[in-house]
């Protein structure tokens, strides 16, 4: 044994993954841990896979439902994915195999704001949870849980389920302890939920383990695997266009007073666009900055190593290999700088609101009204969910939506006259910043949003299209509030799907 | 003078509504007091309104910004719409005429969720706020001011205004004093807001006055007018079958051991149906019920009449002529049970998800994969706005979307393919109700809604051309998570447009 486990009543409950996963039933509720490719179960996912790949082999029905914290990684959704396992999935996913396998009608998918599936599972809403499986780091002397590289719904799940599965990975670092805060009273059931008491990123409000009910832990499997870490990518040049106008807008706001030199709490999405963003607060003015965020992202740590970022907060780690090493081998250092949370606090909207977080997130497309379709693809197909973005966007400051102007070499615009599918509406949608430059929507109606899109953000291609359209809508419509032919509001969605472009 | 004016240093500035007027300039923006026809200035905006005839007749430019609370009056916002004096209106109008300036193109008009409204005003988003006009019950001996029959953003206008006038209103009942709880802190800048101090609907956290700035003080107007008080009509067939289905459904929620006896906090929108809710309550079953909601409506007084309701939280009232009076004579007595606050604190999304209020509110449509349109008409004309139904609905224990399944005689169905614009996503919507029954979404992924909502609650006429379309999107969808035919998605909306009916 790896020593890992401390607690001498949790020793008898090891065995292999495969004896884990003999215990499944066909139908069965399955709360995982594991939040965007960080502390998902390593090895009972795989060898569940297999046992519904050989009782499908023997023409067993054999499907679960698999709810997690968000997305998880080829060896978690992919392989339960691949074996046509999955027959529900909440609330967030980007595996290849599992958004294939949404989009060709095998798994139900259900597109849950993060902050939402805590409660939803709470109050009994997505019916019983008959297992969790949760990954951590340590059990302790005292039988209780050191989390590993993400929270997300763990706490709920611990809670809720009638049985639970713990994988204890030796990859994760013993260091991670004290960086985790549980906050246990925001999954009371009203009317005996409390305030929320963070007033600032860095609050510490709960403990830095879970609590467990050894009677439910019905098998305990040792890990030593690494989580699906990405390595990170070359920032291209329309990322770091994007993150200059957004740094840019920020600056502007200091300086007509309506934020505090050091800005308000950042949330950011992740991916190449974010990253710009991190590095170029990294090279700019701003100090003594804080982020109330989801996940802790490759830049966040260097600017906590360059005293620029005070302290973070956030529910999971999204590093690259080599980030995570370093955080691995420091992370006593960061548990002073950073916080994970429990995803119903990290993206609390109390939390949120309160502290004026400034929201920024990707999208898949904007409409030249400012409403945002950041899951679907031409209407029917999910991409990966809504995540967080609704959660911080909501409730935010003022909200950022940020995109390259087009996709597909061109032939996608990211400004369409309709978008195929609102996830932000255009009552939650503060800026939106493409290459091209930023919109600034705030307190404009939708004619006025109209231009400022069109002429700010709208690749150049794109433009005079995007204003014939405007023209066509003012004849066409039957009010000039949001002037609209719904003739061909969605003709450029369907001209892709007939031609391949968007294009005429 | 009325009497109403205690303080001394207050009674210099009286003068007429027309001497007031005088006051403003082309180009202001003006906060005014008013929501949902309770406590907007009876005699300024119409004094305005006459400057601003003859200003246009004289070929000077002259137009304001309208802030308000919530809706008005045809004496207020129809007045100042009449003659062309708005240029900009926030966040919630219904005015026939307002409406019809704001499709026609000459109002810009901003749909802004109400507990977002005191924000944007306070962060600097809106821009300066030259003059607030405020209605208030009376002046105190300390200079301070009785609110009266609503209170809106009239902390956030008072606090922010460069210049203020009252219309102290002598039909406003003394006996409102005490009912109004004004809480100050939650409209501080971050980071130096605190935790929101309700975790019970009654819970009192503030002032039943409202502070102000002599200085600012520009006039003091004497009125003595009525609300704006729409008559009660009688509960029709399909608003009282509605209101049935969602009373059963509560019913079946306790019996499952998802609502506690006595239900959560229950919030409701306005109209027909929430009147047939609020009746049907008067008969059932549960006892000791709360309400955390934006408005008192009839319905209310008598639940709380009847002892059914212990407490009810609201920022105004939508009172009946009748039901006015009564509460006008008993002001005092109802002060005991109903609280009127802030709308950022009566739509804070804290309070609604810690206390886990079940939201219940009127749509013009929804699609058959449960988004809601509750603003706009065929596309492009604005109804009446998105008001608080987002504050709730995103915040709620579980969410309801009501309204009958036709309207135009059966020439418009309110279940569609595809909403024409979304105000509430998917993500956010738990429950929809028709006369023709609910379906309960909770947990479903699109596909299973699309059945749901299409077997109870489109229409008979409806139900076949809905198969229909789910048919052909099946088979022209680029993927199976939400298949849509984008081609035709929007078909009955333009069928509508083109011939006058949704029906083939």
């Amino acid at each position: 044994m790896s020593g890992r486990i401390r607690s001498e009543a949790f020793k008898s409950k090891v065995m292999s993954a495969v004896d884990a996963a003999a215990i499944v039933e066909n139908g069965w509720n399955i709360g995982f841990s594991g939040f965007t490719g960080a502390g998902y179960p390593k090895v009972f996912p795989p060898a569940l896979a297999e046992r519904i790949r050989e009782a499908h082999a023997r023409g067993e029905e054999f499907m679960v439902s698999s709810w997690t914290g968000a997305s998880t990684a080829p060896e978690h959704d992919g392989a339960l994915a691949e074996v046509d396992g999955v027959r529900f999935r909440a609330p967030y996913q980007s595996d290849p195999v599992q958004r294939a396998k949404i989009n060709d009608g095998t798994t139900y998918y259900s597109d849950i704001h993060l902050s939402h599936m805590p409660n939803l599972v709470a109050q009994g809403f997505l019916g019983d949870l008959d297992l969790a499986v949760i990954e951590v780091t340590a059990i302790t002397e005292d039988g209780e849980l050191v989390p590993s590289s993400s929270i997300g719904a763990n706490r709920t799940y611990i809670e809720k389920a009638k049985r639970i599965i713990l994988e204890v990975n030796e990859w994760q670092s013993e260091g991670l302890f004290g960086m985790h805060d549980v906050y246990y009273p925001i999954g009371n059931l009203p009317p005996h939920r409390p305030p929320l008491p963070i007033t600032s990123t860095g609050d510490r409000i709960g403990t830095p383990t879970m609590k467990i009910d050894l009677d439910k832990v019905v098998a305990i499997i040792e890990t030593d695997a690494p989580d699906r870490n990405t390595p990170f990518k070359d920032l291209d040049e329309d990322s770091l266009k994007i993150a200059g106008y957004f740094l840019d807008f920020l600056a502007a706001e200091v300086k007509a007073g309506r934020l505090p030199e050091n800005l308000n709490p950042l949330q950011s999405g992740v991916g190449n666009i974010a990253n710009a963003v991190l590095a170029g607060l990294l090279e700019g003015p701003f100090e003594n900055i804080t982020s109330y965020t989801e996940v802790i992202q490759d830049g966040m740590v260097d600017l906590i190593d360059s005293g620029k970022l005070a302290v973070a907060s956030a529910t999971a780690f999204s590093l690259s290999p080599t980030a995570a090493e370093r955080m691995n081998d420091n992370a006593a250092h960061y548990a002073k700088k950073i916080v994970l949370r429990p995803m119903d606090v990290s993206n609390n909207p109390e939390a949120i609101r309160r502290m004026g977080v400034i929201s920024c997130n990707g999208m898949i497309e904007a409409d030249i009204y400012g409403n945002v379709n950041s899951t679907h693809v031409m209407g029917s197909r999910m991409q990966n969910g809504i995540g967080g973005s609704g959660d911080f966007t909501r409730n935010a400051f003022f909200s950022c939506f940020v995109s390259p102007s087009t996709a597909k070499g061109g032939a996608i615009s990211a400004i369409v006259p309709m978008v195929n599918h609102v996830d932000h509406t255009e009552h939650d949608v503060s800026v939106i910043v493409t290459e091209q430059g930023l919109a600034d929507l705030r307190g404009l109606a939708p004619r006025q949003r109209a231009e400022k899109i069109i002429e700010n953000c709208a690749h150049p291609d794109y433009r005079e299209p995007l204003r014939e359209y405007v023209k066509l809508a003012h004849t066409k419509a039957n009010g000039m509030h949001t002037p609209h032919d719904l003739r061909t509001a969605l003709g450029w969605h369907v001209r892709f799907l007939e031609t391949g472009t968007m294009k005429e």
